[in-house]
C-alpha cells in the first residue's frame, strides 16, 4: 500500500499508449513538430481561447521558475504562500532565476489570508522596497484544499486593482477543477490567471508539465525565457504528446475524480475509527491528519504515506490513479490494529 | 528642526578635517595607499585582534549585500529579521547578488524572536529548501533596540550549534556600543560576529561603510567578493582617512553618546507632556512614538520628522551629531501646542 | 531521409523496453528508488571508480549549467570554445544560474587552440578581471572532430597547472569513445575531466542526461546545486533505467559505431561525386560540408539536414541510430541529380 | 612624478570648494535635495534637453551596470570592446546584474571594428542564443583613443537598424570632447546615446559617476534599478554638488584640456628621443608606449607609471589635473639616462 505521492506511481496506461504511438519516426526538434503543434491546439480548445501561449516543461520547478520569470522584472517581488512548492521546495531557483524577492503570505488550510495580501500589497517603501507585481497560489493548495469560485474572484480583483499579475501553480489543477465541477476555459475566466503552470507529472504523465499565458501577447519574449529556463525540451514531442492524450476526452476528470474520490472514501473510513483528527478540509486528493510518531512507526511497515510537518506531528495520504478502495481497506485494517488501545498523540 | 535622520546631516567637522588634510598628492588607486593601510591596523587595533579583514564600501546596501554573498553559497538561505534594512530598503540587491533565499524572522521591538530562528533553523526539506547559513542581525535595531549581552550569547549559542554564521549589520553599531558602554572588541568577542557592517555613513562621515570578517582566513576570496559587489573605490583614500578619524580617541563614542543622550531627554520631555505613546523602549538615538495625522500635519511645517509606518501611526525621531538639547526644547514648545486640546490619535 | 539530428530520432527499441519494464508499481519518487540505484551503481562499475557521484538531469543546457554551476564560486569565470554549446546554444542559462563570466576560446575544427587556452590562462587583472575556474570542451567537439589521446593529455595537464577545473561536455561523447576505442573510464583517465556531461538524448534515449563528478568528495552541496537548477526530477526511475540500458552491453558502442559509420559511408559517398568541399574532418558522426543555397534548395524536398551557418554556407549531416546506409545511397541519387552541371558554391 | 592614474590625484580644488560649501545643515537624504535637484537641472542645461533622467552613482563598476542592467532583458547579450572596462575590469558584477552575455567585440587600437560588430549582430541561432540588445563602447576608449563623428555615426546607424541600445561608458568622456571641440549635447546628438556613463572620479571628484539616459521616457522602472544597484547614495548632494560644480563655467574642458595637452607634450618630448614606439594614437590624455621591463626598471623609482600589458611590453603614462609640464620635463631627463646605450626593447 503506497499513498506517498502520485509521484511514486507508474505512467498511466493510456497516456503510455499514446507516449508509445508518436515513438515512431523522425520528427523536428525543439518543439517543432506535429505532436506539439496538435497539443498546442488542444491547449486552444480545452481554455477556449486563441490568445494563449502554451510552452512544454521537464517539471514543477523549471515550470513555476520559467512562468514566474518570465512576469517579472529584475528589481520586482512575488507574493506566494508561506507553504507554497516555490517556497518551500524549489531550492533557491526562483532567487537565482527570477532575481526577484519573494514574500511570503501567511495562509489558513494552505490557503493565503486576504488580509496579509492586502498588507503586503499595500506595504510600500519607495525604490527602497521591491515592489510586488506577482501573485502565486497553488490550486488546490499544497493541502489539497480549494479556493471556491467566490475566493477567486476576491483574490482576482484585488490583484486587478493592485496591477498584481496572477500566476496560478496548478501542479494538481485537475483535481480541483474536478471538486469544483469547472472546466479549465471557466477556472482561468473566474481566476483572471495570467499564468498557470499545469501538472501533468502527478496526472500520470511519465514526465512533464505545461505553462500558460493568457492573452499572451501582453507578455514579451517568452520563447527566449523557456529557453533561458532550461526547459526547452529537444524531444519536445514525447512532453507534447501525453498532454494532448491527458486533455482528450475528460481523461484528466477520470483520473481526478477517481483519486478525488479515494481521498473521500479514505476520511470517511477515517470518521467511522473515532480516533483521528483530520488536519485540513479534506477537498481534493490528499488526506492530512495528526499522527504521533509511535502510531506512525507501527504503520509504517505496512503502509506508504508521509510524515509532513515533524513539528505538528502531521502525515499525509496522497492518492494516485493507480491506488484503490481495496487499499484503503486494508490501510484500515492495520490502522484499527494500531490504534487499539492508544491515545490519539501516541 | 531636522530630526529625521543621521543622513540628512553634514559631514562631522573633525571627519571633515582629517578627510581634507588626505587630500594632498598622489597616492595608489583601489586600496593600495599609506591611509588605507593605516586604517586597517587602526581596526586590527580597536577590535583587538590580526586576525580579521576589514574593507571599505559606499554605502550600507553595498556593505551588507558584499558581507552575506561572502559568507554564503549559492543554494543558502540568509534568516534576517522581518523589520531588517536587508529585507525593508535594499530593494532586490540581495536575491541578485547573493542568488540566496532571505528568511524573514518575526521580531518584537526590532529584536528577532529566538523561538522562530529555532523554527527556521530546524525546518528542513532535504535538498529542497534551500538551508540557512547565515543570520544577520541589527544592532541596535532599525527601531533603535538593544540586543543585550545577554541576548547576543544566546544568539551565538544557537549559531555555533547550527552551523550559521553570524553577521551584523552594525549601521549605528556605535550607538549601541555607547549605550552598552562596550568595546568593539567586546562587542565581536560576545556576539561571535563572523562579519559586521559597520555604518560611518550615519556616524558623521561624508560617506562610507566598512565590512569587517573575524577570524578571517576561513573565508576565501573575500578581495574578488568586493570587487564583485562593485565596492572597491579607486580614491580608497577617502573613505579609509574618514574612518581612521571616527576611532581616534574615542570619536565614535562621544558622537554616539552625544546622540543617544538626545533620545534619551527627547523621551524624558516626552514623559512630561502626559500626552505620549512610545512605540520600542528607546535604547539609543532614535525615539518612535504613536501619533496621528492631524498632529504630524500640526507639527511638519516647524520639525522634520520621519512618518515611519502608516499603518501604525508611528512617527520616527532620530537625532544626528549636529542636533542640540536647544532644538528639543524648541521642538516641545510647538509640540505642546499642537497636542493641546487633542486626544492622543488625531 | 532526415539526417538533420539525433534528436529527431525516436527512442531507440531497447532502450523503450527497459523504460517500460520500469514502468509498474509504485517506487520513491527524487532519486531514492532501486532503479536510481542500480543505475548509479552502472556508473560506477563503468567508470571504474566508487570515487564518484552522478546526478540524473533532463537535458542538456540544465545538465551542462548544473555541472558547471557546481564547479565555480561567484567570482569566477569559464573558459569554452567559441563554438560550444554552452556559448551558443544556452541562451543566458550560464550567466543565470552560475553567475560567471564565460570567455570564449578561438578554435580550430572545432578544438580550442591551445595557445588561446594559455594566454586566457595568463591573463590576469589583480581582482578586476574574473579568473576562470573552469575549462570545459566538447568531446566530440560541436563539429564532430575528436581530441585524441595526446590532446586530452595536454589539455589535462595546462588544467592541473594551473587550478583549473575540467568539465567535458559529452552530450556525443559515445561516439568519440567508439573512434577512439576507448571505454569510459579510460577517458576519464586520460582527460583528468572532474565533471563529465554524458548525453543521453542523442543516444537513443527518450530524454535525459547525466552529469558525473570525479573525486567528487571535493565537491560540496552537489545535491543541493541539482536541485536548485531545477533538474531533479520527481519520478526519476524513467531516467536511470534507460542509462542503465545504455550502458549494458556495451549497446552504447554499438549505437555510437553505427552512426560513425554512416558518416565515415557517407563521407566516402561524397568524396566519389567529386564535387564536394568537407568542412571539417569526419571523425564521428556527423559530416559537415560547404554547400550553396541553389543546391541546398534543391536537395532540401528529398531529404532534411540542417544549414548550419550561412555566412560559410556550410551544412551538416547528423546520423542518428535509425539512419541506414540505404538512406545514404538514396541521398547520393539526389544529389548526384543535384550537382549535375553545377559548381561547388551554386 | 606620479603619472599611474587619475585616480591616484587629489580632489579638484574648485570642486572641493564647491564640495564643501553644500556641506551645511540638514538636506534630505537619497537625492531629494536641492543640491541633487540644481545638479539634475544643470545636465538637462548641459546636454540641451529636457527629456533626460540623471542618476548619479559610486564608482564607474556601478555606474556601468546599472546603467547597462537598465537597457537589458533577462535574456539578452551585451556586445562590448574586448578591452572593454566592463569586460576586463568589472569582475563578474555584469554577469550578476544584468543576468546577460557580454559578447567581446574585436578591436583596433582601443576600438571596436565595424566588421565584428555586424558579425554579432547578424549572428542568429533563434531562442538558443542570447540577442544583443546594447552595444557599450567607451568613448575614449581604454587606450585614449577616440571614434569621431564619422565612426560615431556609422555605430549609431547599424545599432538603430538593428534594434540595438548604444551604451557610451563615458569615464574619461570629458577629454574626448576636449579634443573633438564638441559639447556635450552635440556628442549625444551624433552618436545617438541611449545611455552614458559619465565620469567624475577620473576628472578630479573626489568620488561620484552620473549616468544619464536620453528620450528617458523609453525606459522604466530607472529609480528601482539605480537602488537595485547598490548606486543610491544616502547623502546624494555629496555627489550632486561636485557634478554642477565640474560642468559650470567649463571647468570640465579646462581640466580635460589641460591633461590632453599634457599628453601630446608627453609625445612630443618622447619622439624627440628617437626612441620609442608609441603604441597607440595619442589621442586624449595619455600615452601608450612598448618598454622593455630593464628600462621599466630603471625608470619606476623616479617616476610612477603602469605596466599595462606584460605580454605586450606596454607601458601607460595617463595624465591628471595635477600633473604639470614641468614633471614630464623631469621624467624626460631620467628618460634619456634610462635609454642610453640601450635598443628599444631591453
Amino acid at each position: 500500500m503506497n499513498f506517498s505521492s502520485e509521484n511514486y506511481d507508474k505512467t498511466h496506461p493510456r497516456i503510455l499508449k499514446a507516449l508509445l504511438k508518436s515513438n515512431n519516426g523522425f520528427v523536428p526538434s525543439y518543439g517543432k513538430d506535429e505532436y506539439t503543434f496538435k497539443a498546442i491546439e488542444k491547449f486552444k480548445e480545452v481554455f477556449g481561447t486563441k490568445e494563449l501561449e502554451t510552452f512544454f516543461c521537464f517539471n514543477g520547478t523549471g515550470a513555476n521558475n520559467f512562468a514566474i520569470g518570465s512576469l517579472t522584472e529584475k528589481h520586482n517581488a512575488v507574493l506566494c504562500s508561506d507553504v507554497s512548492h516555490l517556497y518551500t521546495a524549489e531550492s533557491t531557483a526562483p532567487e537565482t532565476f527570477t532575481g526577484c524577492r519573494l514574500y511570503p503570505l501567511k495562509t489558513r488550510d494552505g490557503k493565503i489570508l486576504i488580509e496579509d495580501l492586502l498588507l503586503k500589497i499595500k506595504t510600500k517603501n519607495d525604490v527602497h522596497l521591491p515592489p510586488a507585481s506577482v501573485l502565486t497560489i497553488t490550486q488546490p493548495t499544497e493541502y489539497g484544499t480549494i479556493y471556491d469560485r467566490k475566493e477567486l474572484k476576491i483574490i482576482a480583483k484585488h490583484c486587478r486593482q493592485n496591477n498584481i499579475l496572477l500566476h496560478v501553480d496548478g501542479a494538481r489543477l485537475f483535481n480541483a477543477l474536478a471538486a469544483m465541477n469547472c472546466s479549465l476555459a471557466d477556472f482561468v475566466k473566474i481566476s483572471g490567471a495570467d499564468a498557470l503552470t499545469l501538472g501533468g507529472t502527478k496526472s500520470g504523465l511519465l514526465f512533464g508539465e505545461a505553462v500558460v499565458f493568457f492573452n499572451s501577447k501582453r507578455f514579451k519574449n517568452l520563447h527566449y525565457h523557456h529557453k533561458r529556463s532550461m526547459q526547452l525540451a529537444s524531444k519536445n514531442r514525447f512532453i507534447a504528446v501525453q498532454f494532448s492524450e491527458l486533455l482528450k476526452d475528460g481523461l484528466w476528470k477520470k483520473i481526478a475524480t477517481h483519486t478525488n474520490n479515494l481521498a473521500s472514501y479514505f476520511k470517511q473510513e477515517l470518521m467511522k475509527t473515532g480516533n483521528a483528527e483530520i488536519a485540513y478540509p479534506v477537498e481534493t486528493n490528499m488526506v492530512f491528519m495528526k499522527m504521533g510518531q509511535t502510531q506512525f512507526d507501527k504503520l509504517k511497515s505496512s503502509a506508504h504515506f508521509y510524515r509532513w510537518d515533524f513539528q505538528q506531528e502531521e502525515v499525509r495520504f496522497a492518492f494516485s490513479f493507480s491506488n484503490t478502495k481495496k487499499e484503503i481497506n486494508s490501510f484500515f485494517k492495520e490502522y484499527r490494529k494500531a490504534i487499539k488501545g492508544n491515545s490519539l498523540s501516541n
